[in-house]
């Protein structure tokens, strides 16, 4: 059985495991950006975000879902984005991303099987193989695109993290299955 | 009906409706960007806007139709761009862009049905109740996408509002369907 | 006729028309660039130009083809890239670009039939109406891509430039159709 | 005969052929970028490298395969993210590329036909005539293109150089031909 979204037809076996969630952890680079790595000639480095990523980690955020960010690299820059956004738990310079995970979910008293996991690489399949649920964008490396569960209709940095977070309010019955608020606060 | 544009078939009912707008309202992030948000290590922000949308804005000008922008976010490069484009209405940080677009209109002294609005987003949902005309870019979110009454056929800071701009003039005949304008001023 | 090139099937009398020219005058924005005006909250202003374009500009002028950007804007940075380029004429904050390349053929002793011109929007079409040649990029506003000789199939700083310039080198036998050098240079 | 690798179809005989490499030397600009050259009003220059491309060049590391870049441009940014990548070898300034290649691989002890390279313009060529295995990306000039034994699926700084080594690892027995680890280290 599948239920029509703006996003497509989608399982309603995922959407049910979805319905259930109370963490989602994400990676930084090529999932909640293009995977572009900016320099110039001295010590500047700048990355790409997302507007519409940005609502829809916020959208968790006011619905009580905790978000977190779990990466490998180590940039200012990810901190303060990370701000704007109300996301509690940022983890960087994560050389062990399973471990991060549990040591979350410890702390907020959760398992990993109630989070969901996205990520666009192979440094993400330790977090994958413990989570509840893994997701990727459309131009994850290929072992991760066969590896999740739901790979989405758009690229990292494009929109892919806030057409999780869409997905995962329309389980909860947050939001319609077009995309817009049942309670219409928009 | 319908006219053959140089951006496709238009109906003619949307040409006729867009050929008494007074006022033309847009959003910034993901509508004159591409919804990308810079930022370095520091205090660095940077956006990306789109010089045939420029064109296109200074062309509403000229005709003595009124541009604003209104927008959730607050940003002095979004004033700075603003002004190159002759954009006399800049109103960010605004929570509520159906307040604010009724306070424009007040301040005009037109009403919102008068008025195109141009966004990307379920927060541009309010203003998009009350204006006359609804756009979106290719690139917007999908319940947007199904409310707008037209959506471009160009994505967001790739030439979207240059699109809605020349179908508002070819709507008022100063430009020919086929994108030029009628007195050969070019 | 036709001749098979690495861009496609070109008309021979395009390739005829190309094989006199002296001068190739381009516009920047949307042009050379994929028309990004990168702005951020102080005065910092940045464009992105293509590393295969300017090894085209760079072959036009190792075989004595005068090369020249004419541009609406003015930007110091436009400058900087030129002179990395050799490009020796470069004539910024131009209203009326048809003078400006009457101006430069003068000087230059030839006539505006022996320019090809390159540009994107409406601001480039009086330069179109007097040169001997007109294309534009594949993503050029549809009026412009109506109007030219040739729409290349590469757009705006993605190579637009490079396939122009690798056609009028191909016209002038200093390419062989497939894009290498005949002399095997490299 | 084929192998079904999670970049397509591979000809065996490619994957023989890789098998045996010692030596990865690419080149910088639209190969592990995406071509663009940033520029603003002052002295700041700024290239977008890829996260995908940085983790298959520091697998070629960690599996003792020798890496360098080869460039004709010369940047300290380029030498910045080589480090990052633990790139030993970093040629820029390189006018003659076959002579790089040589100088480099006598300083390696291997020959030249135990090296791929792998480039995207025709300032390649003298390196890739000398090389045992030549690749480039998807978006490459095409000349090159028609030339080398590999063209990427992906484009220039969205990941091509990481298929490049992907496919190495494969033919190496480091990585299955679904992309992930033989040894599941991740």
């Amino acid at each position: 059985m599948h239920t029509n979204t703006c996003y497509g037809r989608i399982d309603n076996d995922l959407l049910t495991r979805l319905s259930s969630i109370k963490l989602v952890a994400f990676d930084v680079d090529g999932t909640i950006t293009d995977g572009g790595i900016y320099y110039d000639n001295h010590d500047f480095e700048m990355k790409r975000f997302n507007c519409k990523d940005g609502f829809g980690v916020v959208a968790l955020f006011n619905e009580g879902i905790e978000t977190a960010v779990i990466t490998g690299r180590n940039a200012p820059l990810t901190e303060r984005r990370m701000r704007d956004l109300k996301v509690k738990h940022i983890m960087q310079g994560q050389s062990n991303k399973a471990e991060s995970l549990k040591a979350l979910c410890n702390k907020l008293n959760i398992t990993p099987d109630e989070a969901v996991c996205f990520g666009d690489d192979l440094n993400d399949m330790p977090m994958f193989r413990i989570a509840g649920f893994v997701a990727c964008p459309k131009d994850a490396h290929p072992f991760v695109k066969n590896y999740a569960d739901y790979v989405t209709t758009l690229e990292g940095g494009k929109g892919a993290l806030r057409e999780l977070c869409d997905l995962i309010l329309i389980a909860k019955n947050v939001l319609n299955a077009d995309g817009g608020y049942i309670d219409e606060r928009y």
